[in-house]
């Protein structure tokens, strides 16, 4: 439904996944029933969970352990990773920094340079690990890096950036060319964030085996009042997943992932996501919760240490329990912090749908949230 | 009216008890000439509010209480009552756990086996009170203790759960059917909850005498937060209302009572669940808040205790009066939680409606509240 | 626009004031040429303002005052000042008694009976100030009370309730007539509240030279906790001016006055009264503020010691300014509490307008408030 | 879409800045290839910013630095530097004054007479700086002081108000005839606020080459709550780029340049306000902010000392930095308060825009905020 804000201008309403539930169905299921297991390209995975590219999230140590416990961790190349011989001081370092000086210091720290021999020990040690490999670069470092990362091994290829389009236009310097990329290279590649049909569906016909739906980070809050950017994520989400049906139809039956990544901080909001077309979700927020997670109960992306236009903060997530918990539970806590896959199981059972694609016809309602 | 949230997701606007309100007629009546008895099967009550099988709400005591007060307390046959010969200390201690130890303790205590000995001497002793007997039991544990319930004696059997179905699909057990469950029973059967219009136009074909709707809590924030399900009440009671009038048609006139169960926080909550179109209430906070409650001030649930997924909290919810004065008045207070009886009949009056029936029909505005 | 809540019940979306704002035309004047002159029956009067009858707010002494400012004072013949003698010490002690013993002493002071004689000293007492003498009655006194009333000499006969209307239905007591009895009665009868079309269409119907807007006291949050039942005043006074117009059509041509009367605690809401159609305003917390009003800053009405279900609270409004200032400024501070026929002025003459009737037409667009 | 208030009143749905968002399209750009210059008459910015006329936000000295970082101060010739021959003591005074006593005394400071005298060399002094010279007058003092205004030589000439109409009507004094005024200034004029499309197309008729959108002050919260009026700045923008366009095509091509002034607080807002339809904003609250603002973090304008009706208070803005970094960064915080410029270039950027005009047709949508 089209809005007429003025005279000269029209607009359409756009949702939050505050704005909508899920509701149940006619029929019930048990939990156990329930499959949440999601495949891309020939890589499989128990649930359908991505860790996102954020140094407060993923290190080699908790990218292993996001294997081992079903899902996917990506480690992010351009972070202190790969910046730094042992970085570990540098992380204990942010997490001990008063609010006041954290912006200056971490916009010191990430102008390290990164070093390809880093990406490249940081890779095989999480290939030791047993688990599906995958690492991320911004579109501005891909060209720069992304044949150190081919040759270190990764199973899956991430290129992350606020607003990733397939039709990048510069003056100065020659853009990545994401169509003639993808072709060429030899790994599955999953790129964004993109949050409107439009943009996704141009990805999409670049060869990506995914879409990531949003701005790349949870900032949405910060980012809305610097750049007067938004995209709420419900309709972001239908929207993509609108392109993927039309983009399946056009290419032949080519089905691109559409994974949800931003504004996910409970256990609702992952239901919410699948139920609005989702295939998976990268998770920052609700992973940096984990007692183990890097971040230590504080949580950051790039956003927070852009070096002229910061537009997040280093913000307190607080600590709930250890990755095993926040993923599997049980949960010690009732608000949708942890045991997120028993959430998702349960919540899928409850309204009676048994795999994750059909749980993406799940019926949906708008019901805003009440302040009191 | 349906809702584009996105490309590939429509969406129906759904509304809260918050979000609307009754409004006078041309006509006003005296308090006193409203009546607002209820009957359901062979049993008629002179208010209709049902107290909800929870702990902190229904003792034997209060079920008794309730019954000679005009309405109807069930007790929950899975609760303290049936697992302990002398609960009371327990209700003591979970009464006195400080917050953060409240949840762990509790899935103990609630960990005790259920005795079908204390049920039958449960149920006899609320007999023996001289009032309308009533136990509760969740749809897992219905097969293995209807039989003990039964022959105890109970005059409504309520099968309540979070959500209900009248299909339920399982690999692993023989799911409760219910239809022929009921069928067999000699006595009429309360189930839910259910929240939308086919889930309780199956529920009604099974034979139940009554429908709850909600999601059997007042829980409803976390399991927004925790499972993204949410079903605001005052577009559930007018769906299963439609559902009601529906049944009534294909089945040639077998009238199934809708019970409004959760979101009853005030008496204009249960105007507005009466307005909606719903026969009876099942309280629990606003009982909840008795000096004579066995909470004791504090209120939890099922859900609070749930071994994997808590989906709730033991919340305070502070003592207003006496159980008696909760329901008659006089009211110390002006916010609705004192006189719910006093507050319906005024409010019936005052728009001109002299039965609960009738006043079904009264004219409802969508009236969001403002913050200030 | 009708909303469907659910299935079986439909409402319409209505308006607070909050809800509203005016916006100016293309053209301004000055806020000396504008008019706010108002007049009913015989009498004229330099503002469209009436005090309240509320102990706190009208008093015999400021019932003159506000005569002599050039609005109505309506003393509450219900109130202390028919009660008691010499209440000024009762006043006294229901401003200082703390919050928590208020509800049950204010129940006490007001069970004493009313002393005709009284009746006739206070209303004699405004007559001696030289001003329009208007004194009100619920309508369950009205019966009782109004040839008293009417002896001692009244110029406008006020008859308030939360909700009056010209039917009510009773079995035990003969209710009022009002069309009877306002046919019989020499003195012109403003009467509600009322806050439906067709409510105020019957009411008008009756002979009333006036309607009140309302529930008859600004209670409205703890009306609808406690009732369910909420009239946003921008539809209730919009829809009610809709009944002035048809029945100045079907009686033609006779002009019942709409007065708003509920939701007014600052001139913008004044302002968007008018908008929305009202001839006259009806001020209890507004005034409440003035540093000579009874209630010392604190303010009160019927529904706060009611016996049985008090539905409000005194609650504390502060101190603004003296009568005088609130009226006709100057405003110390910024927030629409004093000068209220100043800004009433400007808002006209920043928009274009006259006088009050041509200002019933200004444009009025709908702009929810933002929290922050 | 026109919305039924009531019966007698009807409305349209207006929105605010906080309402809407931009969203990206399908191309991304380089920051650095993005150009947010601006010319209106001869003379060219590279900036589109106008400081406010507040003597909080320009004095001479300020206007000339904000001319050398390519926007345009300025100067409120009815301000405490056309009153006094040193006003620094008074500015020191007024930032030093309790809030209790700021209004009183700012009443006091402010009705010293204007000395043409100091018009001339204030004026002298920004020419002296070698930046583009303009100030502003209110509509009521512009018959008595524009000759002096223009010897003393002024490049743009500003009339500004709350609310300024072409036809003003006032039967005491000869209003200014706008259109007449305008024709016989050899002077560039820009004058508002106006904030509909029927008043701004009066005032592009008159000849200015430039409207005010807005109120003429940020107070807005205050104006609604005193006059009742507001006028949301997302749809008045909007409204008012429906009248240039408009009018571009009665006049036979006359661009009349909109400038949104109100409601500015972030950089948010103000990619926002182009987005809408603005060419350029006039920014009070935002450079209030720079430490080296004559406000010295705090803010007021005209409607804060008003003699009789203030409807707005002296408020607390903070200190963010220096000028120079709020308007091109470094931004050390992520609130959309530093770094002006640089969002603006970033938003444009990410959404795939090249310069402003064309960025008015950047896709917007409605997406209200969550409280939490």
């Amino acid at each position: 439904m089209e809005i007429e804000i003025g005279r000269a201008k029209r607009a359409r309403r756009v949702y939050a996944f505050d704005d909508v539930a899920v509701v149940p169905s006619r029929r019930t299921r048990d939990p156990e029933d329930v499959s949440v297991t999601w495949s891309i390209d020939a890589y499989q995975f128990d649930i359908p969970f991505l860790a996102a590219p954020m140094d407060s999230v993923v290190s080699p140590t908790t990218a292993i352990m996001m294997g081992q416990l079903g899902g996917l961790g990506v480690l992010d190349l351009e972070g202190v990773w790969t910046r730094y011989d042992d970085p570990e001081p540098l992380l204990a370092e942010v997490r001990s920094l008063p609010a006041d000086r954290a912006t200056a210091r971490m916009q010191q720290i990430y102008s390290e340079p990164i070093k390809p021999e880093l990406v490249t020990a940081r890779l095989a040690e999480i290939r030791a690990g047993g688990v599906t490999v995958a690492g991320a670069l911004s579109p501005q470092r891909t060209q720069e890096l992304y044949k150190t990362v081919v040759e270190a091994g990764v199973d899956l290829f991430v290129i992350r950036g606020t607003t990733v389009s397939a039709e990048h236009v510069s003056k100065n310097v020659e853009p990545l060319n994401l169509k003639k990329f993808i072709y060429e290279l030899d790994v599955p590649v999953i790129v964004g964030g993109a949050a409107t049909y439009t943009a996704a569906l141009h990805l999409m016909r670049t060869g990506a085996a995914g879409v990531l739906v949003g701005f790349g980070g949870g900032a949405a809050s910060t980012t809305r009042a610097t750049l007067g950017i938004h995209a709420p994520m419900a309709t972001a989400v239908a929207d993509v997943a609108g392109a993927r049906r039309d983009y399946m139809d056009e290419s032949g039956g080519r089905y691109v992932h559409v994974i949800a990544d931003g504004g996910l901080g409970t256990s609702g909001d992952i239901v919410k996501a699948i139920a609005c077309g989702a295939d998976a979700v990268m998770l920052g927020t609700a992973l940096a919760r984990a007692t183990d997670a890097p971040g230590g109960g504080l949580h950051w992306g790039t956003e927070a240490y852009h070096s002229q236009l910061p537009r997040g903060n280093r913000v307190e997530v607080g600590q709930v329990a250890p990755l095993e918990e926040i993923l599997y539970g049980p949960a010690p806590v009732a608000e949708g912090t942890a045991n997120l896959v028993g959430a998702l199981r349960r919540s899928m059972a409850t309204t009676g749908y048994s795999d994750l694609k059909e749980f993406q016809r799940v019926e949906v309602v708008v019901a805003p949230y009440h302040a009191h």
